[in-house]
């Protein structure tokens, strides 16, 4: 019984059916219908006009964004504990050709207006430290927390007023958006978001994610530097299907609302085990390495965390018994 | 009917196949089945150890093999005509740090010995020049001309006397290797390569594409710089089923000969409005701005390439009837 | 007798003069009164508010000033004789991280509007190609040829046309300006310059070069850039003072007069022996490898500049005498 | 009275003169006598055969030293108060093409055992993560403690078990081994110590440091990057020739002698207001703004260094009257 990623699971049948259908069209790059659908899909969707560039992995939707918001010589705000700084290999670095990653703090994994304006207080302006010039926020975060709009437009405020290019890494946009109850133009530009990577993959994809562009003169370099990157798939068109297919009748949103419907049923059971409070799809929670070795002889797969800690992650196609099993388990523990 | 490009192509019914056995099994990144394989899989076929990984795309294989091969402040030998130079948007700059691509001639697109002495002749040994430190060699190459082992092998003999890594751009390698009539280790490792990108997309494929180090250790750091690129996909065991679909069975054998054998028809056909030997599946033809009309409008798609010259590509799933009429237009021009 | 490059002479007096004077004033950086100086002195050589930013090397200023010019996922046009593609191993792709240089051809290492417009119509507007996104020319060239103010207008028209940014590296800019007759503002912004290396280290100066902007916004990234590549001197006050010292009662083109001057001379006496007209301070000549040997035996130092041929250098110090030695050595050949 | 930087200060006397002797050769880049005797003078001084080579800033320096020592992928372990990590405005960034700067803590800016154990414990093996592949220490810090031949020791065997390469930034070296009491060798290579940025423009040099590689096969590469950066000074041996006339007869540790025991005279003074003991020529109090404002009354020029703290730097040529003055100042506030 897997919980140890939503990484893992299966593409969802509107996926695999969308491949399928890609594979009877035929045109190079991203000029086939699906590709040239995908900025109006996405205006739609957020009500504005926007871009929206497939890339094939969040790494990469990350770092393209990152190098449109800030120079080489410039620095980046982020969470110490953010997907950016501790697991993408140095990914932002390579994408953005060296750019700083500046660390700040937040209770689970989130940011907020006091410990940025913190760590900018720290900053001074001058030649020699590399100015922000960019921020950027994981939602749901590290730790499975929501930022509300509330809280992302606080964060855009103060982007506004220091100038900094405002990033939303959304690898669980849709399980953010589903806690959130919001839309996903309240909890992107109306808030100040410039850019965001939009995930598809650990919600039921296969191999594509959006990149989303509200400023949308930064795709025009951002077209550059994705094929540079080696990003612009010769038959993209697989990609644009799937992200199409998953919007089509909300599936990306019942997918996550399915995720975040089991986590919660496991938290109600992990009672005061709990690390973080439960908002989307991730659990963490307190076992000892016993406890730990206990869940895994029922047949549980999971990460460690950190000494004594564990997390667990409920797939779109999570089943329900696996589910109610883990909550039995956790709760006997 | 469409011969502008073999990357516009359907995937075969091997890999979409493939998608969906890999669909029924679930890992993270490359801790599936299929990715464990590969290593074994491209042995056995190069037989040799090797090491494969998969990326999405041939620009990020090559840009992935030169960064093994170059340091930021040394030099690539490439020919002038070659796709790393003109069709990757600096990739390779972007992959090596800012190595220079060092420019050398040939016809056909083809580098020869000569060539490739001529332009290290004028290089310089010293600080104040990028010092050569690979070289890399297109087949079938931009032209559709296949080097033949023998060919590989005098470029090989070049660089291991100058130090140089060596690198075979194989986006067309499996057409390439029909025509040669050789085995893939004597067109590769036998031949001095140390860095293959074997080509799938082009090939029926979807989107997957090998980067095969016949120097293993060349992998590792490979490794971190292929994360670091976002190219490590988290469902990877869907590129790593297309390509072993590929392999078994001689599927990407087969194809390669399916678009190889129409394009010869085609040739055949075109008489001396040839440009170039037509060996692997591109045909290059004189035509007039009158004459490529003529053919348009006869539902042929396909590029001009340059002042009265046209680019004609067969794929491997091309209907053997619009082959067929495309001959017989052609004759009639 | 020194006759191998104007790289080795000597600092001249003003400039030893001026390193003692900075010496009795203490400040750090960019900080002192010979750095506040600099907008305003090199506004006032042309014409026009400029800003001026000091480095140690031309190679630097290039590298700075083509990073402002053209970003990592642009291209560059340049004479494929030309310094930044031949003898900075990779300084320009260092700096701009990773754009591409391309090169165009033209007689005595001069570009022209034709072999650009040749180069920019080889060039396709698609996301595959580097896009060119600056041009730079070296007046005088590597063989010692000047561009007129009306040659480089031509250009800086083109570029204009062209949205392409301009840069001259102008190493031996004064002797260029000696030769052309010309103001500073005409060679250079009145012509559509944006922005010039303006060398002093090659006609008498120590360890200072400047960065000039025709377009001062330039310079606020730049100032950022410079620090970051290790070119912000913690005293940098001595290179202020050094060129300032040579701006003030124009010894920097009492210098180049003097080079230059020396160079005719030789000129005259090698008659048919001349590759190129001498325009500047160098002097490429075709001599047998006897000829050369009898030159060397006669105690002149040179460079061979591939077969048959050799480069002399007349520095802005050189000794009349040695001057007049060598060119009765070349007329007795 | 200046004591808010060394970096402010003149140039010594027996550098004005080298100055002034090297004047009087010519040869180009790094081809004079000076700097071929670089390599022999920083062996003798270390006992044991080094490569050294100039630069003209201590920014340049580290950069060069990172590149040599960490892979682009990779990552290097610093304090978080370090300069290369405030200072540089991303230099080693920039030099290592995206290396990560991974913030260690420890009192008074200097790394521990501890401090670096518990940061390498919380980095993770794995592709996802950029790996620790060197890391650096300045000596003296940035807030003027010095690391005893033991305590870099300690750090240096930490390094040889975990496989990092062993920077020491020493900007401030002469003052730290004047303070330490052992000898060159014992602070670095036999410490661990692989690669050493050895300062003279703080302590009394004009424009030029040294690179000291005590892996000399490090230099082989060093020497492309550092033309590559625009650090090969056309005329090199004005860098060359200061450093040679400040290891001649011991110049530099008289300054640096002088500068520390000034900065112990002012420490005396200032009693329990001193926030780090003084070691080397940094002062660090604790001031209130009334204080610091009073002081400036007197003519004293100091960097607030954080609310309610100020940093006083003696220079090697400090007035020894100043230094009384300051002294006084102080104690009477």
């Amino acid at each position: 019984m897997r919980f140890f990623s939503d990484n893992a699971a299966a593409a969802c049948p509107a996926v695999m059916d969308a491949m399928n259908a890609a594979n009877r069209q035929t045109t190079a790059y991203d000029g086939d219908d699906w590709s040239k659908r995908l900025d109006g899909a996405f205006s739609d969707l957020f009500e504005t006009p926007v871009r929206a560039l497939w890339v094939a992995t969040g790494t990469a939707a990350n770092g393209l964004a990152l190098a449109a918001l800030c120079p080489p010589h410039g620095s980046v705000v982020c969470h110490h504990d953010s997907h950016v700084q501790n697991d993408e290999c140095g990914a932002p670095e390579f994408y953005t050709h060296g750019a700083k990653l500046l660390l700040a703090g937040g209770a689970g994994a989130k940011l907020t207006p006091a410990t940025i304006g913190e760590l900018l207080g720290n900053t001074r302006n001058d030649v020699h430290q590399a100015q922000p010039a960019a921020l950027t926020i994981t939602n749901a975060t590290e730790y499975g927390l929501v930022y509300s709009a509330d809280e992302v437009a606080a964060i855009g405020d103060l982007c506004g007023a220091r100038g900094l290019g405002f990033h939303m890494d959304g690898a669980r946009f849709a399980n953010a958006l589903v806690h959130a109850r919001c839309t996903p133009a309240e909890m992107t530009w109306r808030a100040g978001v410039d850019a965001l990577s939009f995930g598809f993959v650990k919600n039921g994809g296969m191999s594509a994610e959006a990149l989303v562009f509200f400023r949308p003169e930064l795709a025009d370099a951002t077209l550059y530097r994705r094929k540079r990157a080696g990003h612009l798939l010769s038959k993209g068109r697989y990609l644009a299907a799937q992200m199409l297919a998953m919007l089509d009748g909300d599936v990306w949103l019942a997918n996550a609302r399915a995720a975040n419907d089991g986590a919660a049923r496991i938290a109600a059971a992990a009672g005061d085990r709990l690390l973080h409070a439960v908002q989307a799809n991730e659990i963490f929670i307190r076992v000892s390495p016993d406890e730990a070795a206990a869940l895994r002889a029922q047949g549980f797969d999971f990460y460690d965390w950190g000494a004594g800690e564990a997390r667990l992650v409920v797939s779109w196609d999570q089943d329900p018994q696996d589910i109610a099993r883990l909550a039995t388990a956790i709760a006997a523990l």
